[in-house]
């Protein structure tokens, strides 16, 4: 088959691969309908990925049919439409029966196309390990494009939100407003917060923000904008959803007494000078996301459903697999308006 | 009348200080009958305190009986016992009618003793502003010891206990075993627990730990040990009492996939060198704590009235306040199996 | 001056009534502006109120002008604008100080114009105990109409649906839809609810909560259209305002398993016969709202101020206070569309 | 095989019934090694059973030891020591899959030895649906008759105490004392429960829980004696354990405002009569409990291992199978200082 291979810092490359195969009863293999680029996979692109591993196939958000089944597998039959976790469970221990996928006590947290030890999903095929657990059929009423969202995307948003404590009334900030940032912009919303203001660097990322009913704010004049418009007194909830050094000093900057920063960005610093000083002075709380997407599935399949929550809307680009190192390419120069890059078989 | 003042770095003086007086109509006088030194006076003590003052006096532990009350002033009497609030508030904004002190709109956080700002407790008489909101009479069945413990530290360790997410039956860790620490130890057991493993570097504080049920364990082996009795899971709730850099980054490793580590300790670095990477794998959360010490005291005084929380039993020196400048001293230098330095009138 | 005085059922007149007096140094005197009617004023009416006593001044909920305050006032000065909680707590008692209202110490829960312990606020003049407590200045950016739905059904609607364990994305019933119930559609939309099935004999009263984005439904045939849109597994949460035995019954019905029914509407029944075999086998929550007014003014006065909350498009009528036995006339007859009667001096 | 069987009102014999088969490529058969008697099979043995059937096999309360499993079973072998949970899940639906078993999609709320669907477990031999998901190794460190505790009981009194929001401190009763009660009175103090209330008719089983550390309360004069010992205030959680009529009535008295009554009795009245005014007046929370079993067991494994449950004590009958019909009739007649009636084969 083909897939998006990894050879290196910048080099990704649409090449043969080797088909995947049932490596246990319990396996599912899938074929690829739709798989989207996600933000974590540019630290591969940027050489700072996971692994020390080499041609390996990349990808953790896909959805497509079944193709075969392993003689355990009870809940799915070929044909079957099918979104796939980018969090995989071994669906038996103690940790994946609560809903914990994350703290699997099997292999601890898995995901597709970091390295070799699991391939990954911007291919024509899918090995997807414990299907029964890993897979659901896309339910009724969810598109292609919002069930390939919620393999990832959308949960990762949610559980930045869940963790960022949101009341009712409260005043949110969503700092980056890359496609995980909009979409938590939309969930804090439907969780009731008061006034979200949402930052990015790019005027044109803001602007979609203000479309879904956020405040824009420039990075530059956040901390003088956010104190004045609450009397000094910031945020109780800031979503972070960069990464970088900068954006988390600034998050923290934005909280006020007793807030939440919950970062869901990719940090890769095992030194961030952090605050400390300036967090004990607001008795912060300050979270670090970690998405156990089968869990949230029952909660937003209905908000997709019913429109409160519209991923789908952020999808800028359809492309096909052939052109994966293009897509690639665009997403990291934040080219052409790219936001999520969707490439089909 | 007498106080113990600040005149430098290991420079606490016992001296003649201006009498307190009332200054609005909501004051109250106390005369000190109690107080103690807390850790965080060390802080002062050891020239890195709060504010660039000098001869102010210090200390925000005691309690005392009400000597003279302002005209507004409608709970006290001349003559009740009372225990002080550490943490000072205005009573009357919305922040302070809800119960969250810290977050007093008028002030924010407050406490006494930290400069010339409002004048500290170890003295034989004390201005308590607001006294309707900042003083509780002494609860019956409360010792005048237990009462001084409610002034600060049982709440201050309980609040850190809080925001560690310990649940019923999970493994904790507490790490610094100072009288903050000891009192976690309880709390946390009270809470549920399930094994607490209480760090400190001095073996005899491990001892009284263990005393109260906890597993001692040395810090230098800690993380070995605990990965070895859980099974690599690590912890769920870690609460870090010491707030020094090595004890944070020890908490850190000691807590598992989506544990929590929440800190009571002091630690002033503005660029702590926090592990990001580390950190976002576990989806950590990390918490400082700030204690709104009268809303802590309807949960706690009946688990110390009922002797499930005993935090005078950490009470290792009974001076007279004009010993100050040498229970400072045995204090800071941890000699004598100094504890908790409690000083009467 | 001038009120609305109870005499017998259905006879409320507006008569002569003695002037308000500070009793007390807390007391402040409100010049009243507007006052409404609610739901609860109508067990008064229909001669099933809540004392034995006649000719008391009736009526719970208005905003108006400080006109004098008692000496140990310190919040308020004559002049200023004001909204009067309807919940009356002491102020000073360990559970106002948390925000407990609802369990004050000294008098439990209180209330204006039941009797004639505290003489009610459709009158030109009402006195307010502990007014540093119990009153709050109009709030920037909230209108007179929207602060007097504050003072009350606002929160009280609040209240009934946050005890309703309404998560986002989950389905909820309000059944019974006069102004509270209408408020707690829109409330439970802000809390992230996905479908709201709205239940009222009254088909207009349906169709103003369909404008608000819910589901129209007829109470007769509600379990049958409940349980097919739900694939027969009902309700997480049912928010219930009316408080007859029917509405109380169906409301269980409509709760799937682990389902909550909040119930905000008065019923006066000592043996309602609740039917515990079938809430077992649901394992049911049922709980009676009672609501400390004063701790969701936090939360609810951004919501109203960002527009995400209308309680202000409810008021139908705006009368005279003179007019108060033809208001109370409408309203018991749900003529012309009565929903909120204000009335104002 | 032999097993206990129901044949109409106080009628259970011991006696040949048809082995175990698998009836699905899932289904694991288990030896039984220990069974026990649950307060809830009196109801089937008092004739107010959940099935009109006869005949069929009783008991849902049993370990054992695995001797056969279905082709799809993954998680065990031929000779594992295995728990059997209570309640049954298909294992695969949404709600399984998210530990809400009682809410399984597939089937409902389901359970052994209720009727003929689903054969019981005091038998020689059980079928277990589902085994992968149903059943657990025996965990190191926990006895046999602690896992018996574990299937059953002991879960139940943990759901019914979690849902009594009891907070660390606050003042708790237990109504009824059997196994279950007991347990309960152990559970809520490890949840830090200040004083716990024990009542019960029988002054034996109210000495047993003061053995416990509970406070010993007659229910004749249960009102008037925590009315004193609280000032009135009442309590904020009563678990209630019996569900009797009176029973109930009584826990609703002993609850403050605010507070919560959470019922694991079982009472199949349709009509109860609710104090509904009463409930208003306190803004009660009344719960009704239904158990997901495995769901509890990695809160309550290490609470049993590390001693802070010691649910084993509360056997007090050792007995063989063969004798089942005078076990039942000891332990309904409560004689002979029934309380947890344990059969092994």
């Amino acid at each position: 088959m083909k897939a998006l291979c990894y050879h290196g810092k910048g080099d990704i490359r649409y090449e043969d691969f080797e088909d995947p195969k049932l490596a246990s009863d319990t396996d599912v293999i899938v074929k690829m309908d739709q798989c989207a680029i996600c933000g974590s996979d540019l630290h591969i692109y940027h050489g700072e990925g996971f692994s020390p591993d080499m041609g390996f196939c990349v990808g953790h958000e896909a959805v497509g049919t079944v193709e075969e089944v392993g003689r355990a597998v009870r809940r799915f039959d070929v044909g079957d439409p099918v979104m796939i976790s980018a969090a995989v469970g071994c669906g038996s221990c103690p940790a994946c029966l609560a809903g914990e996928i994350v703290k699997c006590h099997v292999q601890g947290f898995a995901c597709y196309g970091l390295g070799s030890a699991l391939q990954g999903c911007q291919a024509e095929g899918i090995r997807v390990p414990m299907g029964d657990f890993n897979l659901r059929k896309i339910p009724e009423g969810i598109s292609t494009e919002q069930a390939l969202m919620l393999t990832d995307n959308l949960p990762t948003a949610h559980v930045g939100c869940q963790r960022a404590d949101v009341t009712p009334g409260s005043d949110v900030a969503v700092v980056g407003l890359g496609p995980i940032g909009l979409m938590a912009v939309e969930i804090v919303s439907v969780m009731g917060a008061g006034r979200v203001f949402a930052l990015d660097l790019v005027p044109e990322r803001r602007a979609i923000a203000e479309n879904l009913g956020a405040i824009p704010v420039d990075p530059a004049t956040a901390t003088e904008t956010i104190s004045e418009a609450t009397q000094g007194r910031m945020l109780g909830s800031v979503v972070e959803c960069v990464g970088a050094d900068a954006s988390l000093q600034l998050s923290i900057q934005l909280a006020g007494v007793r807030g939440t920063v919950s970062s869901i960005g990719v940090n890769s610093n095992m030194q961030f000078p952090f605050p400390m000083a300036l967090a004990l002075a607001k008795g912060l709380t300050f979270r670090m996301a970690l998405c156990s997407v089968q869990s949230h599935w029952e909660e937003l399949i209905p908000l997709v459903r019913t429109g409160r929550l519209r991923p789908e809307q952020f999808v800028s680009h359809r492309m096909s697999l052939s052109d994966g190192a293009e897509a690639y390419r665009l997403f990291d120069a934040k080219e052409d308006g790219s936001m999520k890059m969707v490439m089909s078989d």
